[in-house]
């Protein structure tokens, strides 16, 4: 019997380097699933369905809240985002753990939802706010009052910090991967999530019979 | 603020590693304390109070169970063995973690205590019920009746291995001595573990409003 695939929340403000992270965990085992999610907002040039969303308009959305096809949602500028459940369930069947690139609302609705005990939930904090706009800067994409609002909305996101299992300060990428890794290696070895270890018991109970 | 140590409980039958894997823990973190039992059993040629065992008499040991100076204690064959608090009480708040090589008696007691908390359990399983005979027959120290008597308490102990958090499957040394750490380093990861970073955020929040 394998091991119940689990799910790997990251959280952080913009600029502390989740995205970068869910990278390259998802490099060290491809076998990982990274969540996409639906939006009911418009695809930018470039943006291709089923790869960086599930494009999907406001009437469709709102059925699949209906009738619970979302794991989370949320509305955010006028627009709803979320997370389907039918491929996390899958994955989670067939062993594979699933990561998460969500904020703390998407975060505590799975926390909560039947799928909790199955969660595990990773912050990610800058080692400094002055380091956090930096990097922001050196993105080198957005206007100052983009980074303002960014600015705010981590400070925002930063609150919900001990809501979360770990924490990570990203002070150097390879540590704090190096951190996640551990994390999940661990995480996967838990007692409640290696039902084979049943089978194995009862093989060395079986043994103890025939002696 | 420093973090706060933690009890990790190694229980296993006799012969799966338990004790060589402490050691091997003790020899990784020296910072690591090894909670030391207290008995009324004799001492044994060799052995050593406060090395060994805390040797006491029965009153002395029945005053400490009293006053609650004993965090877990059992009886077995007529002898008294327990975990005094005092020392795991200092460790904890030095931030040094305790490691408790103890059956799933007193792992029940110290997870149902106060400190349970603090408690990582950690059971050991042998590959094979034959390899576990095995091991105890190449320490040549017993005899037939006494590894008959070894064979049926590790079923007893075995019985118990879905109470822990983990379970390692030591199949190979080195791969258990990985696990091990892996989740050891991890543990010590955990937000609720790292109350430093409530300072940590304090002053993110601070550097916010200096903006």
């Amino acid at each position: 019997m394998m091991r119940r695939g689990l799910l790997l929340i990251l959280s952080s403000p913009s600029g502390a380097g989740k995205t970068t992270l869910t990278r390259m965990l998802m490099a060290w085992d491809p076998a990982i699933r990274f969540s996409i999610s639906a939006t009911t907002r418009a695809p930018r040039p470039g943006e291709q369905d089923g790869r960086e969303y599930y494009f999907r308009d406001r009437q469709t959305f709102e059925h699949m809240v209906k009738t619970g096809e979302m794991l989370e949602h949320a509305e955010v500028f006028g627009n709803f985002y979320g997370s389907p459940k039918a491929p996390v369930e899958a994955a989670m069947a067939d062993g594979r753990d699933t990561v998460f690139d969500i904020d703390w609302q998407g975060g505590q609705q799975i926390r909560n939802s039947a799928l909790g005990r199955d969660v595990v939930s990773i912050f990610v904090l800058p080692p400094s706010i002055a380091e956090l706009e930096l990097r922001l800067r050196k993105r080198g994409q957005d206007s100052d009052a983009v980074i303002a609002d960014r600015m705010s909305k981590s400070r925002n996101e930063i609150s919900h910090w001990a809501e979360y299992d770990y924490v990570i300060v990203n002070r150097d990428l390879d540590s704090a991967f190096s951190d996640l890794v551990t994390i999940l290696n661990t995480e996967r070895l838990r007692r409640d999530r290696q039902p084979h270890l049943n089978d194995f018991v009862r093989g060395l109970n079986q043994e103890f019979e025939a002696r």
